[in-house]
């Protein structure tokens, strides 16, 4: 298991460029913050798929290290994302991440994305992480 | 909307081989158990995957009738299923939908699958139906 | 690797009440029949979404037999079905399977599913199988 | 139907900020090239999933116009994203798609990403847009 200061670390070094603030860290749940700004944005005015997916992705990831401890090496395997509603183009993504299994190879989760502030969730994703084996 | 007695009705018209049994409809919600025998299950003692995806199918169709009324025409037009733990081979499947959007044309939800009494999921679902334009 | 004949052996064995034909096993891929009748159909004359799940699926276990021999403790991880036409109530399906990815642990493979005969897909599935490790 | 001339002219005005190029159109298809730079890589030197995912949205985007001529209100409701192999830090994302089903309301297709130059994909994605009715 990792601290969420321990994970604000290990994300901060490796991955420097992030827009990512690390909101909550929970039992097999996390609450990732996206700051939005122009490079978020499509025309239109609304932000962009990639840019909702890269928050939950962060949100599962988080999720996943306040779980297991920091392991590097997990990567995503596969991932579906329904868009629900137009995201604000004035408003941050929240990411809120739920842990739907924790096995010792893979691990399922589930992301409900919001603009900061509304009810309902502009979208919704379901993904799978391989994680390595620690010991073997 | 349609009734819980109304859904049944219809389903029991429409689908009289069904092995659903209907246990609550509530708001953007349902929860219907899929009973288990020998038809069911698969070597090695184990619910198959698409009983599991037909208990899921089952469950988002009667939200969507409870929560815009009964309509014969609306179809499943994408469904992802992650399969997460063995299903018990002697209890029956528990399928509880949430809706997570109801829009005028497509609606989504998701549905965690139990084996009757346990805490933990077996398989989540994320669906998404087509809505006949009803007034257009 | 495995044979047709080794894995039409195994799957009679395995699963004695399946409906399947296997009809081709290639490099990577595979192509199964699914007969259909009373059982298979929904109200309106139509295959029903799970027989269609379980046509891709069963694909997509022989396709990974053929490529790494008779393993019976592959099982699926996650899958994801578009439904694109609506099947013919008088038509077998056909499943063909194609291999994306054989890793050591994960085997992704897509499906395209169609009533026989026809030259448009009625359905397309995309499907992960977590495959035990053999000498780990 | 639209040329490849009229989309490029159309994704520039719409996507100034995008580093896409079109390799073609065709029929049902579509190929496109994700330039990768250092803000498209992640620690480890790998092309980032949101990446991946922003190139197989918009090969999807050009088939739909390509098919059904230019749409500026088509959007993703869905998309189904699996990894597979680790892209090369080096080389440009190429993103080729094929539409699978165009109908009146959804259009689904699936899109296979490669490294440039590579054989084997290091993902695949099938989506789903909702297209506008034009006349309706």
């Amino acid at each position: 298991m990792a601290t969420k200061e321990e994970i604000e670390e290990f994300m901060r070094a490796d991955f420097p460029q992030a827009k990512f603030i690390i909101e909550a860290v929970g039992k097999q749940s996390a609450t990732v913050k996206h700051t939005i700004g122009f490079d978020e944005l499509r025309p239109g005015g609304t932000v962009s798929g990639p840019v909702l997916m890269a928050a939950a992705d962060c949100a599962l990831y988080v999720a996943i290290l306040g779980e297991i401890g920091i392991v590097s090496l997990a990567v995503t395997t596969s991932l579906t994302i329904n868009f629900m509603r137009k995201p604000s183009s004035t408003k941050d993504i929240i990411a809120e991440c739920t842990l739907l299994k924790v096995g010792r190879a893979l691990v399922v989760g589930e992301v409900s994305l919001y603009s900061e502030g509304d009810e309902k969730a502009v979208a919704h994703v379901v993904a799978t992480y391989s994680i390595p084996k620690l010991k073997d």
